[in-house]
């Protein structure tokens, strides 16, 4: 068997997230085994690095699979675009050792939040970012990203209460820069736990308009309790950027 | 009664067009006048700068409309923006002398024309450009351009064949830029037939493409025949850019 490694972007705007669910399936997992099993001549397990919610974007997915040998990358490139819809697309590929895996083996990620403070319309990008329309003080959101960089128990940004395993993670950075009435936050880990990102993104947008300080932060990281923490900010503003290996 | 002007963006992927149509209605300018109406209590016309095409977008379309005198142009704007869908907005609005018309009194307009050289699949951009999927060659379609700008007849560059009015026109620029693998064409003019950008834009591709010579153009101008220049660029990749006045 080759296992093969491809890098995925897709708009999530139309799907049910990146995990493949039952009989109704409308996932970015479950489009890309259908077309594989019609290559395969057989069912082919894809395995992400990860999962994406509902209508959360990617620049740079990780993902891997196993097919009999026989077929560069580029050809099982080629046939995956031929067949997936126009808002997922497969922007590389390469062959990998067999025992090479997106999930396990991956070191890190990067995940990229865009917000508009303005309170124009967005005509053309609508689906691509938060619209939250108003102000905020990036000093003061910076101060309380420090609270969250290092390792930490990140249950207060867990959205999964029954959540059994561990919820310690590494955060190695958090970048906040300003384009215009652009806000953009980025995130880079080892690991994510459910709605982690987005909960910490509510959490930094109320920081930055006020809403609480940014020594709460730090607080809130010690409750390890999901109440204590900001809302969820919306899916479409977040894009998972890319996965270092 | 008072004169106001507004300034308009629109996605055009899902409209009909600018132009007003009978009874199935799905256009820029209806859906402006819908709106005016219910604000209005009576019927209210609207007078663009000029139409746009099924499926042409609008970074800075100007119209104009009548209203009973007692409301301020933030007003008129606001309102707009409440009722109008995401995907058409207001951006700027003033009121403007009784006999300001924005057909008539518009002395150039601006389009621009966005294509995508490489063969990548356009996950997030596919309804804003048109994805030609081949290089071009720049020098080559600069040297055409030039032929086309100044004041002609673009008989040649009209899709209406019945066209009574005249057909001559002022070309005052084309900008034709590279930024990585989007190239980018730029038309500013006193007015522009019907197709008259989209079948100037296929023709400078094909000289682009080598599949016609700069030279040639020249003489397709002075053919006064659409059968001699090339194919109508699709409409996706075209917006209107702006008008001046």
């Amino acid at each position: 068997m080759t296992n093969y490694k491809v890098i995925l972007q897709y708009d999530g705007s139309r799907y049910d997230g990146w995990q493949k669910q039952g009989n109704t399936d409308n996932t970015i997992q479950g489009k890309l085994e259908s077309i594989l099993e019609k290559l395969a001549g057989q069912p082919v397990e894809v395995h992400g690095s990860g999962r994406t919610d509902a209508g959360v974007h990617a620049l740079g997915q990780a993902a891997n699979f196993h097919l009999e040998d026989g077929r560069t990358a580029k050809e099982v490139m080629d046939y995956l675009n031929r067949y997936l819809p126009e808002d997922i697309a497969v922007t590389e590929a390469k062959t990998v050792p067999e025992r090479f895996h997106s999930r396990l083996n991956a070191v890190s990620k990067t995940y990229l939040y865009r917000i508009e403070t303005g309170d124009k319309k967005m005509v053309f990008e609508q689906k691509y970012i938060y619209g939250l329309g108003r102000e905020m003080d990036l000093g003061k959101m910076r101060q309380a990203a420090k609270y969250l960089v290092g390792e930490h128990d990140f249950k207060s940004f867990c959205a999964n209460k029954r959540m059994k395993k561990s919820t310690v993670r590494r955060l190695d950075s958090i970048e906040i820069t300003r384009e215009g009435s652009r806000v953009y936050l980025l995130f880079t880990g080892n690991g994510f736990l459910h709605h982690m990102v987005r909960i910490m993104t509510g959490t930094l947008i109320e920081v930055g308009l006020s809403e609480r300080s940014p020594e709460s932060v730090e607080e809130l990281l010690g409750a390890k309790d999901r109440q204590a923490s900001g809302y969820t900010a919306p899916a479409e503003g977040l894009f998972l950027k890319n996965v270092e290996y």
